[in-house]
This record gives C-alpha cells, structure tokens and sequence, in this order.
C-alpha cells in the first residue's frame, strides 16, 4: 500500500521501519517540525517530507495519523480536508475513532512502550483495530496482519479501558521501578542488581494471573515489615514515596481479600 | 555442607531444590506445619522431616532459616537454643542480621519473588550476603556462590533500602498489573494481550534508566488524556484507582522535572 506517515515521534518511528519491512512504500513523511520529519525520512531512506499541512501528498492509499493525542485533536480537521477520498487511521489508544472527521476512517493502535532509541519487533505486538466502513475493516485488517500476527477488533469503547489498563502495566509499573532507582542510588546501590526480580516479575505473568503471582509484605499480611518500611522512608525524607507505598499496599490486601469477580 | 532448613513456604521449597542441585546434603526440614514440612521433604526426597523445634537435629553445618519475617522474630531463640556451634543463616530481605541471637550468625537473601507453583534458576539470582565473624563470611560465600553467580555482601542497614526497592520494583508493579487485570476483566477483555506491554516494559530496563524508558500520558503531559483516564475511573466506579491513578502520574510528573542527583 502507498502510506503517508503523518508524525515523526516514537511510535511513528517504529512504525515506519515496520511497514517497510512489511513491503509497504512509505510516500511521505510529515512532522510539524522540519527537522523530525527530515530525520524520520533520511532514517527510512526516502526524498519526501514537510513541516506543511498544505504540501501533505494528495495520491496515498492510507494516511496513518501517530501523532500527540492533543495535536490529533486540534489538526484532524486539516489534515483530511481535500484528502477525502482515502483511507484515514490514526494509533491513538485513547482517542475515539470519530476524532478523524471523514468517512472513511478507522484507528491503528499497537499496544505497545515505544522510545526512539530503542528499536522493537511488531510482529508481537497486539494490534487493535476498527474501522467506520466494513470494505475499509478488510483493508485495514490486511495491513494489520502485515505488521503483526496479533491483530484484534476492538470498539473505540473498549479501546478506551485497554488504554487505562495498558497506563497502569506499563507506565505506573515503569515508574514503581524509577522510585525504586531513586531510592538505591541515594543509598550507593546500583539498578541493575534489580534486573532479575523485574524481569521475573513479567515472566511470572505468562502463567499465573496477576493476583495470584503478587508476593512480598501486603499479600502476607506483615505489618512489622510494613511498618518498618514506613518508619525508613520517612526517616530518609520521602514522605511522597511513604504515601504511594502505603496506598499500594492498602490496595494489595483490599484486592487480595475479594475475589475478582465479586468486585464491583 | 549438611544444612537443615528451616521453613517450607515459597522461598524455602524453591531453595531445597537450589541446595541440592549445588551438591549439598539436606539434613532435615522443619516447618511449623506438620504438612508442609512433609510435602517439602517428599518434594526433594528426603526422610527427615518435623514441626517440633525441641525435635530439630543438632548436628547439621549450617542452619537456614526463611520462614516469615514475623515468625522469624518470634522462634529465632528457641531454634538457636543448644545448636549455637553451627552456623545460622537467614534469607529475609527486611530482617536485621541480629534477629538471630547467637554468634555465628548471617543473611542470605536471594531477591527474587518466590512462588511455590513456579520454579526459578537460582543462578541469575543475585544474593546478598552479610555475616557477624569474619570466618563464617568465607563459608558463607562459598554457599551463595554455589547457588548463584552474582553474589554480593550488603550490610543490613543498606539491605533495608534494597528490600524497600523490591517492594516497588515487583510487589507494587506486579499489582499494577492486578488493577489493570480487574478492569480488563469487567470489560470482557482478556488479560493476555497485556503481555508483550509487559514484557517489553521491562525488557527496556536492561537498556535505559526506569526514567528514561517512561512513556504515557503523564510524562507526556497530555492533561485531556489524564482527565479523560480519571472519568472513566469514576464512571466506572472505581474511585480507589482513580486516585492511584492521580497519585501515580502527579508523582511520574514531578520526578521528570527534577534531575535524580538533586531531588534530597
């Protein structure tokens, strides 16, 4: 398919090189800033790029929008006009579908953690996809499946609890480990003695449910320890991080207690 | 050696089998639980089980205590009582060296989250080593490196701060996970297509800082997304994660903006 890749950032980095190894020709390149959008180009190994809206080409099959979600937002509107007559996809998990205002329309969205330094395989990547018009879901469904072998159907509905769901495996479970570097490095212990109890964290989750894998003093009910670890990050000033750990732990034992499907 | 391990739970069960792998004689097991004590002794195929203290044999090398922080604390007397020739070891991460009260005394703490219905390697384990006499801190050694190939000594003042990072690195990320696991649930989407997120998460620790590899909406800065996150949550009635949710990106917010090495 001919695609114009609209965003230069870490995700439609990602993505360019995924559809050209798919044998996909990537037409051009915009960013709203020249220099992402020449970068991104001279990265894939292709001419055309702009900083314009009005220069965006008017011949592709497929536009892929992966831009901010806000910029999203606030220039859909310009982008299709005049463009019409393709198909439309942007990769937001969280915006709707009805964000890009045409008809022929439809949302991309690789649950993925992408950075720019760091390069990752689709093909294991989920991919969620929806699409306004049913002959454009069998399009869509075809570039899905040439990025990905998992490739799902979700509602701009649905899509917006994956999205909640993805923010709290990845970037609040990334962030407990940032909290975590910030406590070892004030006290002279190196991060990377870390990396076999994070890495069997994940692992563990590919054969028991989260709930059942939790482990340490919450889940066993250790409230000396508990304590203990409180008295030590408020001695060492953290009260912000005193309040997080006692939060979490509340609700370790909140959710330990009852059972999933009584919950609501 | 000839150890006698005292303790029968997670880290007990993945530790007999570590211990004889590594070539050493497992003397006997006690447990508080007549049960437990016997289905882990006929795991690793010994005879010499028992749930009496006064009934632990008197003659073993080395004594390895990983039981319950709380119940560690509580028995340690008694089971040093009379066997204070030998050397006494626990494995609790949070537990001061001096919670056994004999001379000989020393920590070894594998970091690792321990279930009994997953077996690990210990040898990318690293365990942490710290002991009362400079003569025990050989043997000591040598056991721990018989076991894994990164062993580290750590004091029990600076252990504290390590077992205080776990808890965030994998009790509260892996919980994480359960929240995200909860809404998923009631939303008819299954946990599973989280795990490549998951897995990628934390394969990007072994390549960038937690900080650095932080991606979403909050580092991002995306407000709409935020709020429209925080909406859900409470349409949903989920009023505790909504403020988890707050409390998590306010504090992903404040430790972008301020560089590690200032933040005391």
């Amino acid at each position: 398919m001919r695609i114009t890749l609209i965003g230069a950032g870490n995700l439609a980095t990602n993505l360019a090189f995924a559809l050209q190894e798919a044998g996909h020709e990537i037409v051009q390149i915009y960013s709203r800033t020249t220099v992402s959008a020449q970068e991104l180009a001279a990265k894939v190994n292709i001419q055309a790029f702009t900083s314009q809206i009005s220069a965006i080409s008017n011949d592709s099959d497929v536009y892929i929008v992966s831009i901010s979600d806000k910029a999203l937002a606030e220039i859909a509107p310009q982008l299709v006009a005049g463009r019409q007559q393709a198909l439309w996809l942007h990769t937001a998990g969280s915006m709707p579908m009805d964000t890009l205002p045409t008809t022929r329309r439809g949302v991309l969205y690789p649950m993925q953690t992408f950075s720019k330094q760091k390069r990752v395989s689709f093909r294991a990547i989920p991919i969620f996809i929806e699409s306004a018009e049913t002959a454009d879901l069998e399009v869509l469904r075809q570039l899905a499946s040439s990025l990905s072998d998992s490739v799902y159907e979700l509602s701009s509905a649905d899509r917006k609890y994956l999205h909640l769901a993805a923010v709290f495996c990845c970037n609040f479970a990334n962030h407990c480990s940032t909290l975590a570097a910030h406590l070892l490095e004030k006290h002279g212990i190196p991060f990377s003695v870390m990396l076999p109890l994070i890495d069997e964290t994940s692992q563990k989750l590919h054969s028991l449910p989260p709930a059942k894998a939790q482990t340490g003093p919450a889940v066993r009910g250790d409230q000396n320890v508990m304590n203990e670890h409180l008295n030590t990050l408020h001695a060492d000033r953290e009260p912000h991080l005193a309040q997080l750990y006692q939060l979490l732990s509340q609700s370790i034992q909140d959710f330990q207690h009852i059972p999933l499907k009584e919950q609501n």
